[in-house]
């Protein structure tokens, strides 16, 4: 268990490109979501894949739980992913003394790009990249749940 | 991953409690319930966990998954579970050359017993105890999840 505090914003341009670290293709889905709690089971370069529960939003916060799935696990339960099984291409981007997490979105969000910064705590201040748009941290249009059609 | 078969019963008089071979408290709750999965937590005597999603129903059987997790973490998923926490004690049964569970449902749900017996497949036969109640497999009124108000 922990608490996830992270912040998401919009981005400008292509300019972060040059300071991507590593890159791996997602596939996510969520199995169901109520109650406030999300479930998702989540893929990487399709060879390992993790489930993740996260509980209410609490500001900037939740509660979050991860455990590592078998592969082939996941790629049946993405079958029961409904009604979307979300795929994208993040990018791990240094900024400064920070790393940033970039998704560029496939397929039903094709040009959909957002980017994620983890904190310690909520009142962490930060660099912000010249890259960085709108801030859209708990705006649920952008949570991947809503982006999934749940 | 595996696909669960079984067969649900309500229970007639206390018979059954001669051929208890174990007993454990359960507690369970789910994290949420939509397009046909559940996501359940269920803990064990308070000692041990498991996280179960389960796929649709298609007559007796539906596809399972199950993964150990910690009590640590079982503990805090219960208080997410919304709106109810099951809690009842189940017993193993033995009854000729097969075993069932029973379950006896406290708080809520007080006073309601239901056996299940696994089975291979779905045409499998079985022998029936004296003590078994009318079959209830499939009403939706005898899942776990509606008993915990999902």
């Amino acid at each position: 268990m922990g608490v996830e505090i992270e912040r998401k914003f919009l981005v400008d341009g292509d300019a972060w490109r040059d300071e991507v670290r590593e890159s791996h293709a997602i596939a996510q889905g969520y199995l169901s979501r109520g109650a406030g709690n999300s479930v998702r089971v989540r893929s990487y370069d399709d060879q390992r894949a993790k489930l993740t529960i996260k509980g209410k939003e609490f500001g900037f916060s939740r509660l979050e739980f991860e455990y590592d799935i078998p592969i082939e696990d996941a790629r049946e339960l993405l079958e029961l992913a409904q009604p979307l099984v979300i795929q994208k291409c993040r990018h791990i981007v240094g900024a400064g003394h920070r790393v940033w997490e970039i998704d560029v979105f496939e397929g039903a969000h094709d040009g959909l790009v957002l980017a994620e910064i983890e904190l310690g705590d909520e009142a962490e201040d930060f660099e912000r990249p010249r890259w960085l748009g709108r801030e859209v941290t708990g705006e649920e249009a952008y949570y991947n749940s809503t982006l999934a059609g749940v």
